[in-house]
C-alpha cells in the first residue's frame, strides 16, 4: 500500500483554519498516513485531527513543520517522492494509479495562499485535478481515490465511536477505541 | 448524462462561505448542472461563482432558494430525485453508478449545520462516503465522480482563461468565453 504524508502548505490561521481541516480529515478518512501544517503555527488544527483520531480511531496524526523546505528535502533523501497538487500541473490519474501500483511512498503538496516556486521545483511533479478553480478538498480526494483504486472507501476505523449505515436516521456504536 | 442540481442546506454567511464556495466550485468543475443556496442569503457566494463561469467557461450558475422544502418537493413532482449526502447515510457508490447509467434527475443535498429531519425524509436516499468524518467537498467529488464514471475529469470549459497543463509552470491561454 502507497504511504501518503500530505503537506499543507502557507497555512493562515484565520482565512484556512476550516479549509486546512477538511484537508486533514480528507487525508485520514481517505488513507493518508500523515499529514505536516505548514504557514502558521495553528494549535487547533493539529488538537482537533487528533481529537479526531481519538474518537473516531486509526494512528492518523498532524504536526507542525515551520521549515518545509528542508522537511522536503530530507524526505527526498530518504526515497520519497513529491506531488503537488496545482491546477496548473498535468493530469493527476496516470501519476496516481501508477504510485498506488508501485505501494511507493510520497508527500503531496496541497498549498493554501499563493505557492512559492520552490515547492513546484522540489516537486517530482506538478499535478492537476482538472483544469479549472476548484477545492484542493476535492482534488486531495480524487488523487487518494485513484492512488487506492477507490479501496479507500472501505477502510476499517476502529474507534470509541462507529457509524452503522442507515437509509433514513443515524446510528453511532458508543464501543472501544483501537 | 445525469442532471445533476447541488443544494447547500443551512448556509451560515460567516462560518460557511468558503466551504459553500468550494462546493459550488466542484459542482461546476465536476459536472453539475446548477447551484441552489439556502439558509442566509449569501451574494458573494452567488456573485463569486457566476464570476467563476464568466471567466472560465460554462452555463453552471449558484441561485438562491429561501423555501428549500417548497423547491425540493416542486422538483420532485417533475421526476427528480434526491440524494443527501450524510455521513450517517447508506454506501453513496450504487445510487451514484445508477444515478449516472440512467442518465437521471437529481438534486444532491449537502448540509452546512445540522441538517432538519426534513431533508432526511424528501431524500429518496441518504448516501454516505465513507463511514468517517470528513468533508462535505470531498464528499461532494466523489458521488460526481462516480456518477459521471471519472469522465467529468475531463469535461471542457471554453473560458476565457484555459489552462495549458504543464509539467513544473503555468501557462494560462487568454482567449473569448463561450
Amino acid at each position: 500500500m502507497a504511504e501518503i504524508c500530505v503537506l499543507r502548505l502557507g497555512h493562515r490561521t484565520l482565512r484556512d483554519q476550516r479549509i486546512t481541516t477538511h484537508v486533514f480529515l480528507v487525508a485520514r478518512a481517505l488513507g493518508a498516513t500523515e499529514g505536516v501544517l505548514s504557514g502558521d503555527l495553528d494549535e487547533s488544527v493539529v488538537k482537533g485531527i487528533a481529537r479526531v483520531s481519538e474518537v473516531w480511531g486509526g494512528p492518523f496524526k498532524v504536526r507542525y513543520e515551520a521549515n518545509w523546505r528542508k522537511f522536503v528535502r530530507e524526505r527526498k533523501k530518504d526515497g520519497w517522492k513529491v506531488a503537488h497538487l496545482t491546477m496548473y500541473g498535468e493530469d493527476f490519474e496516470p501519476a496516481a494509479k501508477k504510485l498506488g501500483k508501485g505501494n511507493g511512498k510520497c508527500i503531496v503538496i496541497i498549498g493554501a495562499g499563493k505557492v512559492p516556486r520552490e515547492a513546484y521545483e522540489l516537486a517530482d511533479a506538478n499535478l492537476s485535478v482538472t483544469t479549472q478553480p476548484h477545492s484542493e478538498v476535492a482534488a486531495l480526494a480524487l488523487f487518494l481515490d485513484r492512488c487506492f483504486s477507490g479501496k479507500e472507501l472501505g477502510k476499517k476505523f476502529s474507534g470509541k465511536l462507529q457509524i452503522v449505515p442507515n437509509a433514513c436516521g443515524k446510528v453511532v456504536l458508543h464501543g472501544e477505541s483501537d
